[in-house]
């Protein structure tokens, strides 16, 4: 079996049935060797895109992979691959390479930058694993390990292939590969356990923070089954967003410190146990209220660490503390008071006025199902999208602690080849379709059929309230004139709340080919979560 | 004096009046700061964009700058910024960062990957000089040792400002830096230059090969004097192509070894002395004859060494060699029997023909003047671009050894902005233009007026020749709807020779906004350089 091989084996026998790429004359090899294994090879326009389509792709597959060529290639999807870090994404980075020998007497191929381990050492920064495959004895290991820590860390890793080891017959492992990752020491776990159920038992207002890791773990039933039998109520991050269904009745809304919701922020404060489970301690996250938060008070797992008031315990797998609360069958009253998770009112919306945020987010509030999923880009996109009620765990994806502006149309690529029954909802701005909105062309090419709301707000309206100049404008495109440029598609340009109305009622039943609907906003209207978020994060 | 203002200061001392940026919150306050001291702030959609353009305007300008923000701009510029380093252009990246405060307890704040320190070891690896600029009695001094590094190394350096540095008040550094770099010693210089003197002497058939150090270092005008003195014939190599002006009667032609031209090529075999200077031995500019290459014969003079036949000497600057080869009032005699550097001749182009890849660049040659800049893409567009004449030195801008695909037009941004007086021309392929071409957008906001040639020859064409396969198509655009899409800029599609050469004539008279003009090609029309070319790279 050569390399090629075996590594499309092994991705296949962990789904990954795409894989995003543009190619180059390092990596062609590859691709062809892919191909042949029956992975489906993505082209997209530029590697950015094929970067953030596989990190997608990551967070609802459970892997991802990208290909692409040596330094040129290689070096545009280090932004992908650091989001995939940042936010926990297990995604596969392949790239073609020079021949091993070729490198000999180190002369300068092209795409070479300073000497031929140069990418390899920026992806030691932004990677678990990185190596250069190049002995045949050890190349079946080194795959075996790169994807088990892959899915052990929800992180990307790195992998890179010389051309001339790509078709190289290599020794298969026989034994899989071991992180050494331990079971739970079940004394330790024991102990944790007790104490948690302790703290919870005679607490009166406990509360469940869940974030994203609930989510990459795979331990969304677990938590719905969690609050639903123990009464204690749940909310969640803005990156964890859907981790929980928000229709459930226990759900309070999303929190985000001083700014976010007040009601929600009010009863995060007065409860006597928090129960962070999965959290990323991150300033857009929690608003910047790390140092505020009082310690004496919560429980706090995740992947990395599990801290219980001041102490922390070692050899306890997050999983298994998850699941082990679930079975102390602890019971709670829920409280007859609870926050409502605000939804947007179809009702107050007048549908001859000109679309504001508030209305915009209302209005495809009242379209979502759980046969969509809601993409959000960076700003105004995301802060409005706080609000809107996802109907099922994990249909709400964005970069909402990373914060990569241009995220959300490549990321829709990915997102839509591994969750084909799903349409996706993508909400972006007009400094980010201006970014990478270009990759439209991506889902005509693969018949992807994506409905895009681009939020024309007149240029980077989130930094205008940081600070403003000529720099937060933009040159207004017509952005519905994309379909012609690409010669497929359907747009449209919408300015009432009647048109917007509409235009969705008819891209959800039009379903030959991507939608673009350009959303006109005034410059000047925010949602009240991105006013606050502004007063908090400028120092 | 503040950071910012100490900054603009120096970056306009070497006369950089532009500044590519895409604008984010870490960022605001640089740029705010920039403007205020008269440095003109140029968006791009993307970041990817600013670093193309602030490397080309590195070429022509002699420093260059680019402005992002923290990972998620930092990371988009990684490879426009290894380009830098690995073609040698100079070019100050600027980034925006959490200021330090912020930064105490090691926080989770937005856009952070793995540590703060991230961005910084990713840019130690593509720079000669990486820093954070945190107390305020060193930051003159390491600006002053950035930008020095940078001029002399003629490569990228990385100044990284934490927001809270932007505007505080520094220690303004009394002396200039200095790196250390010293004068030639004079005996060694003397030593070389006698031995240099002796061998070309008692040379029969001399010959001087330069490259782009050449025009880094400001010697075309010594290189000019040299050949036309001396009467020893010069050939370039393509990334050096223009470094003479190619109507120069002493010029033979484009170097690429057996890639190239075979009158060329064996012209160089027979020579019993090479003159190198400033030359990348690269498998692009050379041909994959470096291991061929009979050091016996040659004089190789770089700014990073010096070697005679077998021997090096130290401390002997490329400056001071080539000036003193001048001194040196050697004088042999012209040859009679020179090869011609291919003109591609007018008369043997039929009107009524479909454009071939000969009949355009021999039609786009036929345009050529003092008063334009060719910027070629890779590929078909750089092959092709060999035997063009480019009427006076520097007028030929091109990716030739790091070969990233989509440089072309975000180049001939800062290439306009450099040098307003020349017309850019560019020639790229439909994957280049997929990549970057949405950047026509900065044309538009700016008032730049490119002339844009788009080969349409459907997919990567340049792959085809290596390995086949659907990966190397692409989606077939209207590509000339592109003007629709952003509201400006003129297009058309051309067809015969005949429509190809009345668009030129209509874009060259017509100069109110940037032309894109889209040639159809056959998918299978190739020029010999690239057939040549894909023989030898394929191992």
């Amino acid at each position: 079996m050569t390399t090629i091989q075996f590594l499309a084996q092994q991705l296949l026998a962990h789904n990954v049935k795409h894989l995003f790429c543009v190619p180059g004359d390092y990596s062609l090899k590859i691709l062809d060797g892919f191909a042949k294994e029956g992975i489906r090879i993505i082209n997209t326009c530029d590697e950015q895109g094929a970067g953030f389509a596989a990190d997608a792709y990551g967070r609802l597959n459970g892997l991802g992979a990208v290909c692409i060529t040596y330094c040129v290639g290689g070096l545009k999807v280090t932004n992908p691959v650091a989001e995939a870090f940042a936010e926990k994404s297990p995604v596969v980075v392949i790239s073609g390479a020079p021949g091993l020998r070729e490198r000999q007497k180190d002369p300068l191929l092209h795409h070479k930058v300073k000497d031929f381990d140069t990418q390899l050492n920026v992806f030691k920064a932004l990677t678990v694993f990185a190596t250069i495959l190049e002995n045949p004895r050890d190349i079946g290991a080194q795959i075996l390990q790169a994807i088990e820590l892959a899915l052990q860390y929800k992180r990307p890793v790195y992998l890179e292939i010389p051309r001339d080891i790509v078709t190289a017959e290599i020794e298969i492992p026989k034994n899989g590969f071991s992180t050494g990752f331990l079971q739970s020491n079940p004394k330790a776990l024991d102990e944790a356990l007790k104490e948690a159920k302790a703290m919870i038992e005679s607490s009166s207002q406990p509360l469940i923070l869940a974030d994203v890791e609930i989510q990459r773990f795979g331990l969304q039933k677990e938590l719905e089954m969690l609050t639903t039998q123990t009464g204690i109520p749940v909310c969640a991050t803005l990156l964890g967003k859907s981790v929980i269904a928000e229709t459930h009745p226990h759900y309070i809304g999303v929190y985000e410190g001083a700014t976010g919701s007040e009601e929600v922020c009010a009863y995060f404060d007065q409860s006597d146990c928090l129960i962070l489970l999965g959290v990323f301690m991150t300033d857009i996250t929690l608003g910047s209220t790390k140092s505020a938060l009082d310690m004496s008070k919560c429980i706090y797992a995740t992947s990395e660490k599990l801290t219980i008031r001041y102490h922390s315990f070692e050899e306890v797998r997050f999983e298994d503390f998850v699941k082990g609360l679930l079975a102390l069958n602890i019971r709670k009253s829920l409280p007859k008071q609870l926050p409502h998770p605000p939804s947007p009112l179809l009702s107050r919306i007048d549908e001859n006025a000109n679309i504001s945020v508030n209305s915009f987010f209302g209005l495809v509030n009242s379209f979502l199902s759980p046969k969509t999923v809601v993409i959000a880009d960076v700003g105004e996109s995301l802060f409005g999208a706080i609000d809107l009620v996802i109907h099922e765990s994990t249909e709400f994806i964005s970069p909402a602690y990373y914060a990569s502006v241009g995220f959300s149309i490549p990321a829709s690529i990915g997102a839509e080849l591994a969750r084909p029954h799903l349409i996706p909802f993508v909400i972006c701005g007009d400094g980010a379709f201006q970014m990478t909105g270009i990759e439209l062309s991506t889902a005509c090419r693969y018949n992807l059929r994506p409905i895009v709301f681009l939020l024309n707000n007149g240029g980077y309206s989130t930094e205008r309230i940081f600070l403003d100049g000529p720099f937060n404008n933009l040159l207004n495109w017509n952005y519905s004139k994309i379909t012609e440029l690409l010669g497929c598609g359907r747009s449209c340009s919408v300015k009432t709340n009647r048109e917007l109305k509409e235009a969705i009622e008819k891209a959800m039943s039009d379903r030959d080919s991507f939608w673009l609907i350009e959303v006109m906003l005034s410059p000047t209207d925010h949602s009240l979560a991105l006013q606050r978020m502004a007063q908090r994060i400028m120092p």
